[in-house]
């Protein structure tokens, strides 16, 4: 396994407790190894354990409706830091990759070297692998910095999906960013800070300055918002996953784009996809309040354009498309 | 528009209530609809209507724990009649289809008429059209019997994908069904009555006797459990949807499979597809407890066997597969 699951130490958890049904929650990436995590705590811990089937896709993605309807006393939730304010009831396991990280980055000196400053941030899967990264470029002259942790994070230089802020914090401070993780994750970090991104992505054993492939989505960008200028029938859809339902954001925005002339709708969903859009033949445009990037994430999954909501405040003429894109 | 969606009524509901957050939900074939109803009710009964965007099956499936989540008032649920004994907050809308019916039955009474007698049933869609058949088949000499409602089912020969009790209390007194619906319902009701099926589907311009193509399906079933006979991994799919969760009958399941030396998994889902079942490769077969038909109905979806509970049943010993599929 290429993970660090810790196991042991949830037994230890549930032993010493009196829970007796377990629901695991695992991100699809990780839903393999749920039988034998099953098998394990079932036999280990002595608790009933139900996996949870449906798609997972971070720490705003958590099973509680589906854990109260099946009788569940504590969810395992794998993969993610904490992001909720639950209660109660839950146990987050983060997943750290044991894939070596620091063999990459000694091939990405070159190109590191030529910045001379750089911000270090890493996806929680391989957040141990800061520490020693950064001694490394420092060995070899390169001055490194890392973000306090802040926001939604739990970990000094850590990064979301929708959270960039440990780097946003020190983004005047450095020439550039070096990120472990995915190009998810360097996109958004582009986005948001706009200084070159390294990427170190240790799955696909990747290393690469993510300049010109953001300057494409960049420009697709401006091409989907113009289009939606003159595009009519909005539809606004609302995220139903505990950390993605953003109801007054999203009136908001329907308000907000009312004003602008265009007829809106609102439309909730749990699962948002191509299935969705096609579902609404009508509407010409489509904004996700879910997640401040899920339409430039997903966006070659769309048959429509799809917009953030601070696309549609531009379309609405509260935001300046430079104000966004820079 | 092909069908009847009782917007004055709901309108007139709406206007002599509190109502002032509605939340519509369609199955995916009505879901083009959404957004003119929705501006219908804004504009006549002044809510505030948001359409639900995630797939739904059936009365099963009701947005209870969505709406909720959303502040909304009542659910306005289209294209099934009431099952679950909801207490309050719920309007269904039946979608009754306005297609002509009786021009097809005419050119079915070739086929009918070999049968003599008939038993005659209609998914919801089609429920007003029984009277009318039921004239013109006898008129022209066959006997009909029509099965009084009962379980899940409003109507006098209503069925369900998942309850034919109407046409089992009549199964023994006819030669034959006919069904006005899809041809989904045409094999749950040949499955459990064992009578020839005369399917009459008003969307596709169908008439057939169903016989043959059930014939393979039935064939595909026993292959398919025979296979699932020598596999050790089972994962015992439950439910997630309000009508489908049926937890108890999962564990019951799991334990009779135990007994019977398998090795078995319990996985929760709201969505239950193709991707669930590649989601766990080491798991051999699956049996899914939400719905009594829907491994058959959906056979072709699955990338592995996936089982009925009365199949599973089968496999651990404690029916025979003559008892199921005769």
């Amino acid at each position: 396994m290429t993970y660090e699951l810790e196991q042991e130490s949830i037994i230890k958890t549930l032993l010493s407790s009196k829970v007796k049904n377990v629901l695991l929650q695992l991100p699809d990436g990780l839903k393999p190894y749920g039988t034998k995590i099953a098998e394990e705590l079932q036999r280990k811990a002595r608790v009933t354990v139900i996996i949870h089937g449906d798609p997972c896709y971070g720490a705003c993605d958590v099973a509680r409706d589906e854990a109260k309807a099946l009788g569940i006393d504590m969810i395992i939730h794998f993969g993610h830091t904490p992001m909720l304010k639950l209660k109660r009831n839950i146990i987050y396991v983060e997943a750290r990759s044991k894939l070596n990280v620091t063999r990459l980055v000694a091939k990405a000196l070159p190109l590191l070297k030529k910045y001379g400053s750089v911000g270090l941030a890493a996806t929680v899967q391989h957040i141990s692998a800061i520490n020693k990264v950064k001694l490394l470029l420092k060995a070899h002259g390169i001055k490194v910095l890392v973000g306090k942790r802040q926001g939604l994070l739990k970990y000094d230089g850590q990064v979301l999906g929708c959270d960039f802020s440990t780097c946003i914090s020190i983004a005047s401070k450095v020439s550039a960013f070096l990120l472990i993780g995915s190009f998810t994750h360097a996109l958004g970090l582009r986005i948001v800070t706009r200084k070159p991104v390294v990427l170190i992505d240790p799955y696909q054993e990747v290393i690469e300055d993510v300049e010109l492939k953001v300057k494409k989505v960049l420009a697709k960008r401006l091409y989907i918002v113009q289009k939606c200028l003159g595009l009519s029938k909005f539809g606004i859809v609302i995220g139903l996953k505990p950390g993605q339902l953003h109801l007054e954001l999203a009136k908001r925005l329907k308000d907000l784009l009312s004003k602008a002339g265009k007829n809106v709708f609102l439309i909730s969903a749990r699962e948002i996809n191509s299935q969705l859009i096609l579902n609404f033949p009508d509407i010409d445009c489509f904004v996700i309040s879910a997640c401040p990037f899920l339409p430039i994430y997903d966006a070659d999954l769309y048959p429509k354009p799809v917009l953030t909501p601070n696309e549609a405040l531009a379309i609405a003429g509260v935001k300046k498309l430079e104000e966004i894109y820079g």
